[in-house]
């Protein structure tokens, strides 16, 4: 796969201290050329679902050959996998590679598009340390080793091949279809409550819509605005998935749902 | 116009999503060389006065030929234009090129430096879609078609020219001159409620001045220091203009004055 | 020294408005092809001790002959001398360039490393504007200084030679020892309350330790983890120095400790 030259970061490591600055130096000592691009640094601590959500609408917007370096790791320090992973197959899909702890980070991306190769982290070579700190593995393994990825080294360098499928996934139910229903679930919670599914904008394409979500069936609409404020809607979102909200509300508060929880999805012809 | 391969980017929507991130994605899928500059996503949402000001006061600190795309978007979905915009005319002036929706953001600019064209972003061919989502034109088309002028194309490529007196202006009245009195308004307002007017420092160098303003007479000062906490004064900020605030305290709340209320400067010889 | 083309910037601007967009503007207008990176712009107002805190651990992750932006300023206007400074003497150490006010910033890296030379900022033919203004150093002085010395000029260009034990030291004391006993103090205090110590990691390796600190005595850990919530704590940082924490608590409201404060560590054979 050719190399884009960039490096994209999703942390939760907040823009307060310089974590992520001290990454991109540590970056840049392997390969000044790169170019790195925030994704954000605001994923609420820990939450490994949202930035799955994040990582995953975000990929088909970077260049072909770009590495993702995601460190939402709260299990630093134990002995979860680092990973490495090459997606996407031909100029049809986003292509990639993915770089950071095995914890389902990179399940979202991986259920879109096809896994080519994925390696444990074992070679320290490519690490900044061979004894890296046992706190911010993002600087002394994850950059590092995005940065000699970005710079063209292969994938089976910086470690030994693993299974794809033994890579975790979040606990996420596939879409299925029974007729003209959609049946799905939550798949990510936005800042404002906002509850995205695993229904996609192609899924319903063509089609008039409900989405039937905790006894209630919401009629979908083009924009928030086409609802009265404080009433609950179902629109597709800028990231391409069917989202439940409430106009100047918060939805997850309001239906009491997270993610996992299940909705279905009524198609009707036009 | 040469082109610096800058794009700087100004919008609301803030750090916490990955919106910023995926904008500079698509800007590097159109040419990853450009180097792109945050001025700041913390706009208040929605707040074009913020946004005009903080654009046209960041403007002349840019190199020659930089794309400014700018995202304050109230009116996204609706039918107002997507704008882009050649400016500056000579040696002696910032010039450059703006992107946007025409709603306002620009007239601050536009009333410092010469308008050279400005075009209506109609040619779909320099979007990223040519269905674009309802919601997000700043991933979509504004991101895009500054790339694009970013890297060489003429301003005429991406649109149909427009008059440049049919784009949208904030209404904040011209600053006038009666003797020796300066007429002017507020124009902006920050985010510690200091007022900032529309005189410049121009307008009061070699005199001795005093703002006029709510029925007080404030006496020019160097640096927030010179008055006593609690105190309003009257100074020239780093921005360049006069500015009506209160040491250690909020001066649109004391003053209870807003964007285009008015204001008198007196000057008298040094 | 060779230059790495690369300028990081740490201030306490914050993000809401456009300073550091502007900075970095000057720094394009000065050369476009200098890569800048970002520490943090959020180190507390004007709180120095944390900005020399954070400089000193983020320097040795950054290429050789970087140039180090950094303006957290109180005393912007006032006669404090502007410097520039060249530190770090071989391959072995960190090397690279300081800018900003002469306010004890510097100290911990200074501390750390070896000074080569240093310069009171006197050439206004390197600042952007003979006639800063009173109150943005950073954009009219520090950041074109920074991107001169980035793009290959000579300190001695940028300046009149002054003698570098007449920079300002903030007044943490140096560790000693007694006998198995460090004496030590307490040089940062970080977001979350904790206690960075100036004992490094170097200093206790190889020993088993225990931190003697307000009457009480802390036996080392290496993990936060490693003890209940509320429990006091101490382990070494990612940073590298020795720190005293709670888990899930603050310390410094606790022990109501602060900078300067003393500490011992008492080294034992493992």
């Amino acid at each position: 796969m050719n190399r884009s030259g960039i490096v994209s970061l999703l942390t939760d490591f907040g823009t307060r201290d310089a974590y992520v600055g001290v990454m991109k130096g540590a970056i840049a000592q392997i390969n000044p050329s790169l170019t790195v691009i925030d994704l954000t640094h605001n994923v609420p601590p820990q939450d490994i679902a949202h930035a799955r959500f994040t990582l995953m609408t975000a990929v088909p917007y970077f260049p072909a050959g770009t590495v993702h370096v995601v460190v939402v790791d709260p299990g630093v320090g134990s002995d979860r996998r680092g990973v490495a992973i090459a997606f996407g197959e031909s100029a049809a899909q986003p292509t990639g590679y993915l770089v950071g702890p095995d914890n389902g980070l990179f399940s979202g991306v991986l259920e879109q598009y096809s896994v080519l190769a994925a390696v444990e982290l074992t070679n320290v070579q490519y690490w900044r340390e061979s004894q890296p700190s046992s706190t911010f593995h993002g600087r002394d393994i994850f950059a590092p080793v995005g940065a000699h990825l970005a710079s063209g080294i292969s994938l089976s360098t910086v470690g030994q091949a693993i299974a794809p499928n033994s890579l975790i996934s979040l606990p996420i139910p596939p879409l299925t279809r029974q007729d003209n229903r959609l049946i799905g679930c939550i798949q990510a919670v936005d800042h404002f409550g906002n509850l995205i599914t695993n229904v996609s904008e192609k899924d319903v394409a063509d089609f008039a819509w409900v989405a039937l979500i905790a006894d209630r069936a919401l009629e979908s609409v083009n924009t928030y605005r086409d609802r009265p404020s404080g009433q609950p809607l179902a629109l597709i979102g800028s990231h391409g998935w069917v989202e439940i909200a409430i106009n100047c509300g918060n939805a997850q508060q309001i239906f009491n749902l997270n993610i996992g929880d299940p909705l279905q999805i009524v198609l009707e012809q036009r």
